[in-house]
């Protein structure tokens, strides 16, 4: 367990407040010597307990003036909820495959469109220790297939480690597989034949696409609050109207927009799915990047009957060269292993072995726990930067978690000029059109934060905000 | 280079009159007298040449008679070339489905069924070694997602090393992928649409079927000769009278028959998909596991325009767990690197740089010639414990290279009811139907060879043959 000290208590108090709206941006927050009599703490532990929201992000000091709820660019507003509905993706923008593609192409790119740690933030020591150790210890267990369902040990840590302190899941119901995006796909596959519906979020993480093409689905998209996720009134309606085959959600910290739905819906919504016997594949790919004080809980937390298939990866969290997720598929196991067996026949072993071996040790915890802290505050200088270089006009997302901003450029704004204007640049990014299978969001970007700040990413970011601001003249001009 | 010994080249001489038919099975050879003075080397030379032959299989020294052409249960017969057609496999066999999960899901089983080698036959130490110093090398080369279409040096190598004296491919050819059913299903995936058809061989590897049924396609299956393959004359038909959007085939040692089609079948197939434009992916899994004297070539070596699109992998003869396959997709590189972008974005990292090493550093071609040698000589125990203990009327292919043994079992048995029979007795085998999309092959089993032969298997396929027996008798009383 965690140890945790008397000024992170007082901290997370105060964080709580501010974050639940008690106390507002631009507050001011009662003197350190105020605190330290309200919460009978020394002077010393006062002031940390404000250092330590400093660091967090939440709080900033004024010169002479003392303590206050930090103000940034304005967030996102709600949406108003709607559909959109697609019976096939051949009119896909070919302008924006291309783009796609130069940007996976070219590695010499400053790439603020790759939603994957920095290499520098990974435990590559230790993680390649316990590889060794793996090999020494049982110099042939890395060759053959292995367990189809995946390593044993690595299953039953995954339970053990990987859902929070709220989760509980057997080593059984668990099938490891190649990243998350082989667990959507086969998910998908699982539970839907070609022809049949699927309702999705919009915008949603734009690889789903590509396989909802290929199984040649039809998707209904449901849009989501930036903040708060789906909107369950609309997915009831769909589910009463409609025959929908899956449902397709991101509940903790949408890709792009970073939206968390509440302990409640995420509860209902299961409730909902499984009155209605539909599917519920849930994408956990960035669960355990929180930045708030627990770890937000899952849909599969709350399926009693096994109607949801989870979805999830050490990939954002560990090794993304590693390729190794895992899906609990629930009550469609069966058929999920099946397809497993026929398409990939096994994950490979001996980086499956490593990461069991890295989580036996008691490696991860340690680890994740300055992990998810260094990237809070790596959003934060992103943040930051944003706020200060680009154009006036521009809205962004507060994510609490995950490791993308969703950014609303001024009025008129393109994204997939800039997104083009910025390679020349020698940057990527990724315009917000490719997150939604229907267009829109056409003045939209993701910029993600998974790499370490320093000198090159902030003059990245003020040399998209001066793209944005000349795009925006040439095109008034025009 | 390898280097050739005198009795060896005159032993290849021998095996080359054998394998065309100039010396027939049961044909008595000349003395090791007359063979040292017609060759004009020592008596030791041409002792040798024989012990060698011996040792391939070829010769069997009978006691005071001399040298003979070993003879075998007799070959399977040419079949009669003919098609079926099947528009989807909704009414797959569903006791053949719950066969495979039983054998799939059951680890303490004598796997006749499984075609990948025996885990002693594998180079652990050396891999394990390779992977050790890449770690020390390049300590964080593995964590990141690395280059989609897969590392270079890895890919370099292939080149290098996988195509035979007559190969020849350039690394940017290559994509790397998970295992050779993904360079399969991706290749798919890459030349068709749902509702589109296909033409495949029949028989054919099973786990094709259920990517085909994924992907929504219609075959139609062309019958294979057991010795030649496909007969092209029925291929150019179909080519001519329908529109078929890809063909899909194993040139070299299919899988369960292990046939291997000529280099003029070869380069008149290539020529003739080059004629009507028709992609032509070629599955070479097994390609460098021949029993010949040289490496068969592939559609791949005669495809000057790029129709073929290659895929093999290393699970067959180095490292199953690693799962590292790769494709040349040819003239379609473009939207194949698309498709395994968004699916699986890249393939693991660190057990491709390993298997890389292990290439570079030349600990390949010492073992693959020892592994090759190892599987022919399993090949022959396997096939004379099969002669000597399975019932008259047992038919069965002599392979030139691959994993497996077609068996045609006396007239009346059943595939199915002899596998679900052996379960009982801990050993699995495949029934013969598997292998086709459209039913059919009742009484034929396909047996694998990549398990060490000892007391164990020798007794299981004893085991069999008392089985085979008794279902037969039994059948017959009913």
């Amino acid at each position: 367990m965690k140890e945790t000290f008397l000024y992170e208590t007082i901290a997370n108090q105060l964080q709580s407040l501010i974050e639940n709206g008690v106390i507002k941006v631009g507050d001011k927050l009662t003197s350190v010597r105020q605190l330290s009599k309200e919460k009978k703490v020394s002077l010393t532990t006062a002031f940390k307990a404000y250092e330590e929201l400093i660091y967090r992000g939440w709080v900033e000091s004024r010169p002479k003036s003392g303590y206050f709820v930090k103000s940034t660019v304005p967030l996102l507003p709600d949406v108003s909820y709607s559909e959109s509905r697609l019976d096939n993706f051949e009119e896909n923008n070919v302008s924006v495959i291309h783009l796609m593609k130069k940007i996976f192409s070219n590695e010499d790119l400053i790439k603020l469109s790759i939603t994957s740690p920095d290499i520098d933030l990974l435990p590559s020591e230790k993680l390649n220790k316990s590889m060794r150790e793996v090999l020494q210890t049982s110099p042939d267990s890395c060759l053959g297939y292995g367990n189809a369902a995946g390593n044993i040990e690595l299953r039953r840590l995954i339970c053990r480690y990987l859902f929070g302190p709220n989760g509980y899941a057997h080593q059984d119901e668990v099938i490891v597989t190649q990243g998350c995006i082989e667990a959507l796909a086969m998910s998908l596959m699982t539970v839907t034949k070609p022809g049949d519906t699927i309702l999705i979020e919009r915008p949603a993480y734009y690889s789903v696409f590509h396989i909802i093409k290929n199984l040649n689905l039809k998707v209904i998209e449901t849009e989501i609050d930036p903040l708060s996720g789906p909107d369950l009134t609309h997915i009831e309606e769909c589910l009463r109207s409609e025959k929908i085959s899956a449902i397709l959600l991101t509940p903790n910290f949408n890709n792009p927009t970073g939206s968390l739905m509440s302990d409640s819906d995420k509860e209902n919504l299961v409730k909902m799915v499984t009155k209605y016997e539909v599917p519920l594949i849930e994408d956990d790919v960035s669960g355990e990047i929180y930045f708030g004080l627990n770890r937000p809980n899952t849909c599969k937390h709350y399926d009693k009957e096994g109607w949801v298939l989870y979805c999830s990866s050490f990939s954002k969290i560990l090794a993304p060269g590693y390729r190794i997720g895992w899906c609990l598929p629930g009550k469609f196991k069966e058929p999920f292993m099946e397809i497993k067996l026929m398409h990939t026949v096994a994950t490979a072993s001996p980086t499956q072995a490593a990461i069991a071996q890295f989580l036996q040790t008691g490696r991860y915890d340690l680890y994740i726990r300055r992990f998810r802290r260094t990237l809070q505050i790596q959003y934060m200088q992103y943040s930051d930067a944003i706020s200060k270089h680009f154009p006036p006009g521009t809205r962004m997302t507060k994510p609490n978690g995950g490791f993308v901003i969703w950014i609303e450029l001024p009025n008129g704004s393109s994204g997939i000029k800039l997104s083009y204007e910025a390679l020349k640049k020698g940057i990527s990014i990724f315009p917000g059109t490719i997150f939604c299978a229907s267009g829109g969001f056409e003045n939209f970007i993701r910029v993600s934060f998974g790499k370490i700040f320093d000198k090159t990413i902030e003059e990245s970011i003020a040399t998209l905000g001066t793209l944005i601001t000349s795009l925006n003249s040439t095109s008034r001009n025009q």
